[in-house]
């Protein structure tokens, strides 16, 4: 095979993991230990920076600072939330694309994403493959919500449900304590798949309740939620509930099912917007108990220092597969995991078609739903726990974390 | 001095800790050690057990298990807010708790709480000195608040300062990383006294936000507060905010200010939260930008996974001093923190009468904060930096925290 010469570009996607980094670090590692990689460049806030220009130069930062981005959260370099169109209908930005490809000579094209971004990676790939240019592009996967199709799971997701699984314990510890009547409704991430609020199993198998969970998976139904709360608070002072954001009732969400209760409510009254203080404020209609709504909002997909060491490692080893992967004449792909076995937990990496990766959500398999909120099958916490083991080995400086602090020096525009 | 030989008795009180169960720990291992200690019990829910004769024996414990304790957030005997009436207008509870005390030969009775139960613990110590009871009272600090007066520091604020510190790091590196503006407030305890809101200072001061520092000391001017976010959106994309619970404008908290209705707890105080969410959703009308709010919630004084070390060995050693005092002789006083010095940080365990810790809230020296939500000067860093140092010795279990298993045995009722 003819080797290719040229620039290695990596542009991450979407929403931040605390390990999306890790995957970046696998990439500008492998990446510049290889002289066909003539320049490693990251695009700043994903396609945005492409189409603009807009590098950081990763030949020129120190490698303990690019190995310690294996540890720090969020994406270091920037993220964007930015569709391209349709390229049958406007190409505009797919030629913008090929000219910065052309000026840099960018023959090894990463995007570290969800869904959307494998969907946007298989799109570029086509069109280039249309006009010639020869680039290999390859997927490196994230996302908490686990929802990527043709993987066994997704890294960012592990980390997430070992905090989700985490801060549950606690809540769960602290929201109990009084002996007085009273409902805790935790809101966790994930619009339509629920393998992450389904961590919370992972608590109440452990006698951490929560006493309730819900998944967007099966459909909300309000009375029976209420029978069950109602059941539940005849029996204990204290319910604990988790909810995903997603869970729908006949198809609409908590907020858009009660849109006028919250447009009543004037200046953002703190029982406006998320799915628990919806519920909350409901059960407290309802029961008359005190109730609590807890959104663990940005912490559980930003949570480094919590982060699942398991996770850490495939989310770095991802990245450096990719890398190798287009080394070896591989296009089109994105990496993914095929479980061996769960005792010892292996995975082998495989390389997944990004057409199968993108555009098809991955849903929690309904037959490990337990009816009414009762929570999930032996099957879940088995699929779930192999990912969630090992501490992160994130550094302290001060007793605080200690993450990358990149130069972050900029290409010269040409 | 003749010894006493008698019953120890410890309740908790308040809102819990990732720390209140340390200085349990130190008060129960402590007492199991000293024969005059005939029993060691457990009021569950505070003073509600104690009128209901309703105790842990706590002398049937395993030794390994209380050690755990130390490591496992919030109240392990439960909680109570309830508030003793005035004696010299009511002192039908006195009586019970007189009864009670007599009843089981209770001779050491020790509170675990902040400034509310030292007032209960100053009032009950009163009675049972007017009605010729001996019994040995001593209060064992525990707060996130950090408003106790006469002590340096309150056990739980370090560990609550440690997770506002490391999470807001994380939360800043996930809140900018987008190229569109936005504005993210975060809200953090604290009802009258800013310490722990002022733990946002700590990743302030070394480059993770947030921009701006609102603390209840300092009346909060929403005109100057816009006229802040303002000028901030003009230079960057992304603003941080943190906020306590408790700022408010010309005496009014946020949610009053905007017509909410706010219920009160036992004691008379408001049940905040919401704060966050109000001002998100005025900047998003008054700036048009994306805007997301955060309450840290009970995750920030339950998150015993993040919690500091020599907070821990702090509360412990606070509640082991309570026994060894009351053995002493003493009463009608609580273990306090005298800060020798910074560096190396080295603290003395002081004795403060009951009277002048309670009621009497310490608050965030005025001269320490900047104006205009700039944030603190060097004075709070060097502060609360020696506090939050040292990573937690929580054992973990599956690669989940392994928190105390209690056999919680009851006392059978005489």
């Amino acid at each position: 095979m003819k080797k290719l010469i040229g620039a290695a570009l990596l542009g991450q996607s979407g929403g931040p993991t605390s390990v999306i980094n890790a995957s970046a670090a696998g990439v500008f590692l492998e990446a510049l230990k290889h002289e066909e990689i003539t320049n490693v460049y990251a695009g700043i806030h994903g396609i945005r920076g492409i189409l603009d220009e807009d590098f950081y130069d990763i030949n020129q930062e120190d490698l303990e600072e690019l190995e310690r981005l294996k540890y720090t959260p969020s994406s270091a370099i920037g993220s964007v939330r930015y569709k391209l169109a349709d390229p049958s209908k406007d190409d505009t930005d797919y030629k913008r694309l090929l000219e910065v490809f052309k000026k840099y000579n960018i023959r090894y094209f990463f995007y570290n994403g969800g869904n959307d971004s494998m969907d946007t990676c298989n799109k570029i790939s086509k069109f280039m493959q249309k006009e010639n240019w020869d680039v290999r592009i390859v997927g490196v996967p994230k996302t908490i919500d686990n929802d990527l199709n043709g993987t066994d799971h997704t890294p960012g997701f592990s980390s997430a449900a070992k905090y989700v699984a985490t801060t549950l314990m606690e809540v769960y510890l602290d929201a109990t304590v009084y002996d007085i009547k009273n409902v805790t409704i935790v809101e966790i991430m994930g619009r339509n798949a629920g393998w992450l609020a389904a961590a919370a199993n992972i608590p109440k198998s452990l006698g951490y309740g929560p006493d309730l969970i819900y998944l967007p998976e099966v459909d909300f139904n309000i009375d029976d939620f209420f029978c069950q709360v109602g059941e539940l608070l005849e029996q204990k002072n204290a319910v604990v509930i988790a909810v995903s954001e997603g869970i729908r009732s006949n198809g609409k969400y908590i907020p858009e099912l009660f849109n006028e209760n919250i447009s009543k409510d004037a200046f953002g009254h703190a029982q406006l917007g998320g799915t628990a203080s919806i519920l909350a404020h409901k059960v407290k209609e309802k029961f008359g108990t005190k109730t609590r709504a807890i959104e663990f909002s940005l912490l559980q997909r930003a949570a480094a220092h919590l982060a699942s060491q398991t996770d850490i490692d495939e989310a770095y080893t991802a990245g450096s597969k990719a890398v190798l992967a287009a080394l070896d004449g591989l296009t089109d792909v994105m990496v993914g995991f095929k479980r061996i076995s769960n005792n010892p937990y292996k995975i082998d990496y495989t390389l997944i078609p990004l057409e199968t990766a993108a555009n098809i959500e991955q849903k929690v398999p309904l037959e490990w739903i337990l009816p009414h909120g009762k929570g999930l099958t032996k099957e879940y916490n088995d699929y779930v726990l192999p990912l969630i083991q090992g501490e992160t080995k994130l550094e302290k400086e001060n007793s605080l974390p200690r993450f990358a602090r990149l130069k972050k020096i900029r290409v010269a525009k040409k």
